[in-house]
């Protein structure tokens, strides 16, 4: 079934696929878009579209992610970020933007805008005034979603639970259920998940196996993709991502066959640029996607327009660019609402704006009217 | 037979080929290319060439369709475009186009294009403006053909009908031959067509059931292919002519059989840039190819080298792309006639001038004489 | 074993390959490569070298034929060019690369080039000057080819062969053994070729069918490939040349068995860039390549520059454009000899100088002598 | 097993991978970089790092050899570039950076700097010179390896290993364990090893047979690839580096049951230009990568940004481009040290500075912390 090709006498590889390569088939009744419902159950949570923002400062502005529970997604803060760092959030936010502003951060490295990222996270923690900033959240009444390391899970969690998280988002590049580390003590996540009173949504991950591992921590959700592009030339690593988010639904239904019945839900990060890539994403087997740049150049985004990803900060091997904003955003054009880049009206024809417009549309085309079921649409691959 | 490859565990996706990944192979004695006939016969309608115009405002004026029934061709008036909802027609076209030279739409997302598109179809149908129009083609003696969606159709009709529509097109990205909506009586085409005196041609679709269930309503012509293509990106849904083409003439095969004779016409739409293109739709099974862009430098056309599909007006998720006239005609080139597009003499070696000349000559070098027999030409795919 | 994949129900397509998807494999002791010998014989000639030029005025002044003897290969003149239609043929000629100089050749469609070319091509023939200047090339010792159109080989053929072609060269885009025309007589090849003196190469075809026809009609070669690279956008025809030579190697071989041992020779027309490039045709089973943009920048070309394929001077449907000289020079670049092209020493990497050395260095590392045998080597596809 | 496709009737070629088709797969249990051992042992030296530079003088100053030493790496003398040639190397040098500074080497051939190179290169050697320069190096106490052709080891190899050499490498773009030459005494590689006191690392191969012979010669290590990249175009040799280093690695295990146990090293010369493709090319089965371009922006290198392989300084036909320094590195960017490039800290996304840091990570993300034992891991190839 799986196809493997002998890439050299012995040494075989599996054939995998991107978002890019594959398309939606519509073959059954067309339905009405306005029929189509995207809500999105997880735990004891529901909401509207099946959003969630990529944990990065470049997005998450306490203004931001309450916006995004309006707009009926799920807004992720960054406990590893510059909330906890600097007082002057904007001031730190506003000086990532200014260096890749400064260079043409796609050409060249953008080196300037990552020294300025080091710079700001070597700056350490203060938990009392992440802690007061994620309360704050809380006290919108917007539902709040914190995002730590699985290196600092253990130091981090129990301060963001206190100050109000209500899920708890454990998220590297890869991670195992289970890491292994000479002196230190390795994080068993079954353990410290069973210890936490908030749900879990783990990741990330690309393969079957680690991913029923992952599930069997008793994660409510899992993280497919590794989130940032950059990892193939930097590490070799490169998720495939249709074919990662297929084959960890292939472990879903295994785990679910395993525990009768226990379903863990699957959030794709990566490769998701546009209406069509969140639709083919759930086509594929996501029960939610995980956004990063095409939330950017909102309005309400911290960044104003500028976007990393979280890992663009490490201190000795950054991964993920800093994109200045007018790479997002042409000259003379005013930042969209949030609400528009999800929910339109729209005046661009490339699926960036009025993202659940477009899956909701693609959805109707196809004659389904619900996520869950749309994961069994005809796919096809081109040429 | 039909290839399936396993994108991950258990998930399968069908291996589709666009026009672009095929090529006609000539393995016969050579023809003269003045031995071939282009003659296309649908209902009781003949024309002398294989070429049925996109039905979107940036061609269509009675001009242009005038002229396209003289070169030999179906020119198609889209009900719903600008012809009913205002009085100043030239205007309200040159409107877009200078919204389309004011930017460079490729690059950007010709917002500012779309944004005057979507106004200008704010305003209603003059259903009296709408029939003059059409009845001051069909006083030429042009066959006339109306185009309106599957959502408008039946109000749009019989109108359109009475003023003198001698072919009915009803054309949606994507169309099934029943639409299923909660609240609003849903469209059966089958029992709409029926009651209709006009032969229709309906689509598009893409896909052997559909295409099945579409014949089956009693459509003389199925429009294979979505028509823009922004699709992929904006809704994830991408159609492979190639492949969705010989899909459909299976589907017609099969209909012939089922139905002891009844032969329904195939146009191609999309992906048809070049006469190239038009020979190899030709040879997957299409009867006749739909043209947009190719056409849109013409001198009659109505954009005066501007181009958009009738989509790129949708009020909330536009899709299709309006092009300025700057990048169909170089700096100093006059418009050439739609004459020259269709038969030529040409100046340009990449077909896309004297289109039907180029067609004649790649039957008549593969040793064909006439389009259906041309179906059967060999194909060969790139690696 | 030929591989076929299905692109729709019931609809299959060959899968070929260009020069491009392909590369040798050194697997043998290596050579040197001042032991590799090039010499190429057909009929009663000899050529140190395996190439021949693409018969256009682009290329063809007398006195580049008379080089291209000198340094082993073969010249060939278009009897329907330029050379009997204007005494002042070096006038001619220079407004052909004037008007591809005036303008963007590449990025637009050339058309001033092509309506020049088009204007120069509707004087008529002049056989006596044609006669002369063929004469005087013979005159120089020079070996002869001429090339004829299929269409006007009847016409032409007599008084060139008379002037004193040796060799006759009848090449259209796609020829075979029969053309077939409603009115005219057609010309039948077996009996042409038979009724006359002179060896004749005839092409071009690409597939086993055709070329073992062609074989048949006496040809003591064939021109595998269409020549230009306009034909996949204009006519859907692309000739993809790695398959297409295997397949005439393969119609060679059966015609060998066939005749108890005549061997047809193959000559490769078409993607020839490259150094590189000449390796892979052989290797495919060509024994000689015909080159044409990759001769235009020597001082010895008439266009000084500029190229244009033969038929890109049709009346109504040219093909293959006219290239300034400015794409194939750097500014201050001093237009290299013919002999530095073919034989070097070189200063550039990328095997567009010293072509021949090329080759030679191909062969020795794949650890190879002759031309015949290196059509044995190793091939591989990448992925 | 290997896989095979018929190119044309009757010819068939073999499909192989490059490193870019290919990614590493995570699959299990994630480990700590810090607890990933990136040592590499051949014949009785250890080597901190598995990285090799290419012996070009854009790379090889003494000081960047010692720097190389201090790294953990291998420094690589070529002997037959200009160390021998010129007393004021660094003036050398500097006319071939200046040369290539001077022109947009990319975009053209590049002509003068290869033409500087040339004349510089034509220059004698003084094998005073030489051998002073190569004790210089000894002297520091680095490890010193100087590189051969095949055609000139019998006269340099007794001089360079005089002055020093610890390792002999005898490097061609492709070699044999024998090389056939008429006239001239053929270099038997098997003797001419057999007569040496210092072990040889041998290249390059891209072959399962080749490398088995040359594995027999006695050669402790073999390279793997061609080194430049324009082999392809020039010569129509294409090294696909998964599939070569993958095939040497079979006649590795061959040979090694053929032995009783003598393990041949496997370095991977081409392609390799992040540490994504130097972790890609150890999974396919290489012990260690020769780094080219990587390496030219460090301060240390003696091209001051420059770069050219070897093989560009050819007399007759250079391959290889000489890259002037504007290509890598920014115009305001400050020379990375050799240490930063090789260990970081990186402010840069894309895996070019901090190499090693990023295999370590790499393979920790992989779940290995030894070399060989990563050259298990899973491998993807995408669609």
């Amino acid at each position: 079934m799986r196809q493997y090709v002998e890439i050299g006498i012995g040494r075989e590889a599996r054939r995998t696929y991107r978002l890019d390569d594959i398309s939606i088939v519509p073959s059954r009744r067309t339905r009405s878009s306005q029929d189509v419902d995207t809500t999105w159950h997880i735990d004891a949570y529901t909401f509207g579209i099946p959003v969630v923002s990529h944990p990065t400062d470049a997005l998450s502005s306490p203004e931001f992610v309450i916006e995004m529970d309006r707009q009926g997604g799920l807004g992720v803060i960054n406990a590893e970020g510059l909330w906890g760092r600097h007082t002057d959030l904007d001031a730190a936010i506003a000086r990532v933007a200014a260096a890749a502003e400064d260079e043409d951060s796609l050409d060249f490295t953008g080196a300037k805008a990552i020294a300025t990222l080091q710079e700001l996270h070597s700056a350490p923690v203060d938990f009392d005034l992440l802690g007061e900033r994620i309360a704050e959240v809380r006290a919108s009444g917007a539902t709040v979603a914190v995002r730590v390391s699985p290196q600092n899970a253990r130091e981090f969690a129990p301060a963001v639970i206190q100050a109000g998280a209500e899920l708890l988002i454990i998220q590297g590049t890869m991670i195992s259920a289970e890491h292994v580390a000479t002196g230190g003590e390795p994080l068993n996540l079954k353990e410290f998940i069973g210890s936490l009173e908030v749900p879990v949504i783990a990741g990330g991950v690309a393969d079957y196996t680690t991913a029923l591992h992952l599930m069997r921590t008793g994660a409510a959700g899992v993280i497919v993709g590794g989130g940032t592009n950059t990892n193939h030339v930097a590490l070799g690593i490169e998720v495939s991502l249709a074919t990662a988010i297929a084959d960890v639904s292939a472990a879903r239904r295994d785990y679910l066959d395993e525990t009768g019945g226990r379903y863990v839900h699957i959030l794709a990060d990566g490769e998701i640029e546009t209406s069509g890539d969140v639709a083919k994403a759930i086509a594929c087997g996501a029960d939610a996607v995980v956004l990063g740049t095409p939330l950017a150049p909102a309005a309400e985004a911290a960044g104003k327009g500028a976007f990393w990803p979280a890992v663009a900060a490490h201190p000795r091997f950054p991964r993920g660019i800093v994109q200045g904003s007018e790479l997002l955003l042409a000259d003379d054009e005013e930042s969209p609402s949030l609400e528009k880049i999800l929910h339109g009206p729209s005046t661009e024809p490339y699926g960036v704006q009025n993202i659940v417009g477009g899956l909701r549309r693609a959805m109707a085309k196809c004659g389904y009217t619900d996520l869950k079921s749309f994961q069994k649409v005809g796919l096809a691959v081109s040429h």
